[in-house]
């Protein structure tokens, strides 16, 4: 029998913490062969865990005093706050008491703990949130989605390595096609970070297909698509919103009228489409690059989204994740050195 | 009666050029009180217009022998190229002899060569695209949409107050609402160019409402959103590629089986929110901050987007935007140095 896999989940963190985070690992640990520790203020915790029904010996409370706030500075939080979920989180994954974490807190203090208390790979100069992106053929994945705001070319080169080992392993695509997020197809376009981008990609030996335009990120030329985590937050969340106000306006253009027929019959196929552009659905971004696994789930996580993001936590460690990017990325550095 | 109307055409400029070029010049004279310069390849042009009938007096050719290339270094295209269409284009606009320029050609080179001929008003630092996005609740302001890659705190503060002109007096919109494009609500949020801008935008007198998602765009809560033009063409291009990649997605989906009927009942609806998302019904895009009237057609405009920007030329030119961008940027300045 495998070893009982342990994700710990930052109780306190996220619009909708505590109660959706702690439904959603409930429902986790009905679910999936894994057992969560809860980390946040007992009293709180404990009270809403004695409503639910789940195998008790599948979650556990480790009691944390503070949170942190999604407005708070990243690093002074993280210093001052030693006894937050987040930190506290961070530390159980630190001593070994944790195969994961999982966060819905804020992506800044997020970032900045794991980087403190977990610390980064050997040869990464900064860990990268990855998301798949959901595209007409299937999916891209999307490094950086938001944790690196201000980058050097060379972090955007490092992200490309990391999003192919990711993609690879994860989903078995061999020499994935790497994409470098730009407003114009031609190498000259974009501004003094892609061109610098560019040239590093070109010659990182990966399989660069050159730059791709933002319109053409939903068609899915690329398997991993490359920006900084300002630009590739914003390709996130207006994608997001963008479908979420595209379906309203077809509600509203469809359900006049004559049209209420031909919408009621249609239900199905757009609640389809609905769930293919969920968020929810996929759960939690993991970061790359760190010593451990750290996975950021939306802000806005309720909990199905939890419960996805505890479930992904289960396929990154079964597929080692965090072995296979250290393996690979020392090896590069060798080769580098060489 | 009001002076005739005369908008100049780079004929040799964007993916559909000449044929599409000309066929909009012809389209936009039968329908529009105005005369159209076309400048380019005087052999091609005069046999392209040969097929075509419209009232003669309206359409003009002025040759122009050479083409600034998509790929070509801007400032070095604009330098050598004297007797391109572009330069000639912006050299009739400042001899007077045409009231605005419009090109589906390279926005680099048409940005330099607008700097370089036609010059900025005074007090602007630099030249902004500003277009409008489609929302839930009708368009919010764009800028920049994709002129200047690398910015400054104080270009997108600019940028704020053109912006607002703009709306103000084109739509009529009073104190517009203007807000800073961030991956965080919080003023704390974001890279360090926003941060820096945030400040600003709170200190420039503008009706400044504070960051907005990526994810909130598309519901129009701001009348003009602010970034620089990676990310503001980044907003735009995904938009597109979003909305028409989703239509195909829903065509795939209700169009088989038994729910063909239903789809085919919702054809009218749907064409409807096509057209809402259309580009080429805005057709182009104006430069706020010059000393003239230069407009950006899409790169893949075709005869319905330029007529549509030739559209939008007698607009600008009948409420004079540019004379009263000229007046408020020099009154703030006045004020800023008082």
């Amino acid at each position: 029998m495998d070893k009982q896999k342990i994700v710990a989940v930052d109780a306190m963190g996220g619009d909708h913490a505590p109660q959706e985070i702690v439904l959603g690992a409930v429902e986790a640990v009905k679910e999936l062969d894994v057992k969560v520790l809860l980390v946040g203020r007992e009293e709180i915790l404990t009270s809403l865990l004695e409503k639910e029904s789940y195998p008790k010996e599948k979650i556990s409370i480790v009691p944390a005093s503070e949170v942190i706030e999604t407005g708070e500075v990243p690093t002074s939080a993280i210093r001052r706050k030693k006894d937050s979920s987040l930190v506290v989180g961070l530390n159980l994954l630190k001593k070994g008491e944790a195969d994961a974490f999982v966060s819905a807190g804020s992506t800044g203090a997020l970032l900045v703990g794991a980087l403190t208390i977990v610390g980064r790979l050997p040869g990464v100069e900064r860990p990268v949130l990855g998301t798949c992106l959901p595209t007409l053929n299937g999916f891209t994945f999307l490094v950086d989605s938001g944790a690196n705001v201000d980058c050097k070319a060379k972090y955007l080169e490092q992200f490309a390595k990391m999003g192919s080992v990711y993609v690879q392993n994860l989903f078995g695509i061999e020499n994935p096609k790497v994409a470098l997020v730009n407003i114009g197809a031609e190498k000259e376009k974009g501004n003094a970070l892609t061109k610098e981008a560019y040239d590093l990609l070109e010659a990182s030996g990966l399989h660069f297909t050159g730059n791709i335009e933002p319109r053409n990120i939903p068609y899915g030329e690329a398997d991993v698509v490359v920006c900084d985590g300002f630009v590739g937050n914003t390709v996130l969340k207006l994608s997001e919103g963008l479908v979420m106000s595209l379906m309203k306006i077809i509600k509203s253009e469809i359900t006049q009228g004559s049209y209420k027929i031909a919408a009621a019959m249609l239900k199905k196929p757009f609640g389809n489409i609905k769930k293919r552009f969920d968020s929810d659905e996929v759960g939690g971004a993991p970061f790359l690059g760190l010593k451990q696994l750290v996975v950021k789930a939306h802000g806005s996580s309720k909990a199905k989204a939890i419960k996805n993001a505890i479930r992904q936590c289960c396929i990154f460690i079964e597929t080692d994740v965090t072995g296979q990017l250290r393996e690979k990325m020392a090896e590069q550095n060798e080769q580098e050195e060489a």
